[in-house]
């Protein structure tokens, strides 16, 4: 990866952050993510599952849907995802029926992500890249757990 | 399973049935399935992707959304789904985030059901029961498919 394509995924990392601090600030747990085609953002989304009441309302989900709606067409062959949180099976899921090319997250979720199934869960085309602004997608998610304790 | 408990099942699958066909009628693939609280159908779905463009507008994940506003909160704990066709992993895992007590499908998929990933891809708690109405399910997808092809 060169340092150009590695600022390139920090600089939408940072946008589906922006997303995340959406969720924070309703009292979501804090995920975000945006869909990026040709150098562009063309969907947003953030975890709105309380504020919905419902377990489909993911970032990513939402995202999927708005980024089909754009383009006109279900498939996401040319398109980028851009997550906080590693995608959950039911995410992962979609995401293989949409085809998408490319996966990039920041946290790794060993409990809820769907790499823990160690099974063919993603099309076998799209590229995954892991641990993007790792760190700071981590510290929001740990920040919010911790006042949830408090 | 008792004698009664099999009609029930199978009364509340024709009920998916009748979903199913509602997409064969659209044109769509002919999934459907209901979701029963306390012996009453709380909510319906039948397949969307094509009319909607959208790969998450699966009859399951409509349901879910569904059954959740009607209950009024997020975990279908107390229902069961009837489902023609054995869930996808997509929906398989938003079966799980709602901790559905019990997924009764009619026909197997072998190739994008989630029992063929081997994992435990749904909540621990969750029964399910294979296999009702199967020929009628599988039928009408074959058929549909036949008629796509000729």
């Amino acid at each position: 990866m060169s340092m150009e394509t590695e600022n390139i995924h920090e600089r939408y990392m940072r946008e589906a952050l922006r997303e995340a601090h959406k969720a924070y600030e309703r009292d979501e747990v804090p995920i975000g993510c945006v869909i990026v085609s040709h150098n562009r953002i063309i969907a947003r989304g953030h975890n709105l599952t309380e504020t919905l009441n419902d377990v489909t309302a993911h970032a990513e989900m939402q995202a999927i849907t708005s980024a089909a709606e754009y383009l006109g067409g279900k498939y996401l062959t040319d398109c980028t995802l851009y997550v906080t949180l590693e995608p959950c099976i039911m995410c992962a899921g979609a995401l293989k029926w949409a085809q998408i090319s490319r996966i990039v997250f920041g946290a790794a979720d060993a409990k809820g992500g769907y790499a823990r199934l160690n099974a063919p869960v993603l099309h076998p085309k799209t590229e995954v890249i892991p641990g993007v602004l790792e760190e700071e997608c981590r510290s929001l998610l740990q920040e919010f757990f911790r006042g949830k304790r408090a």
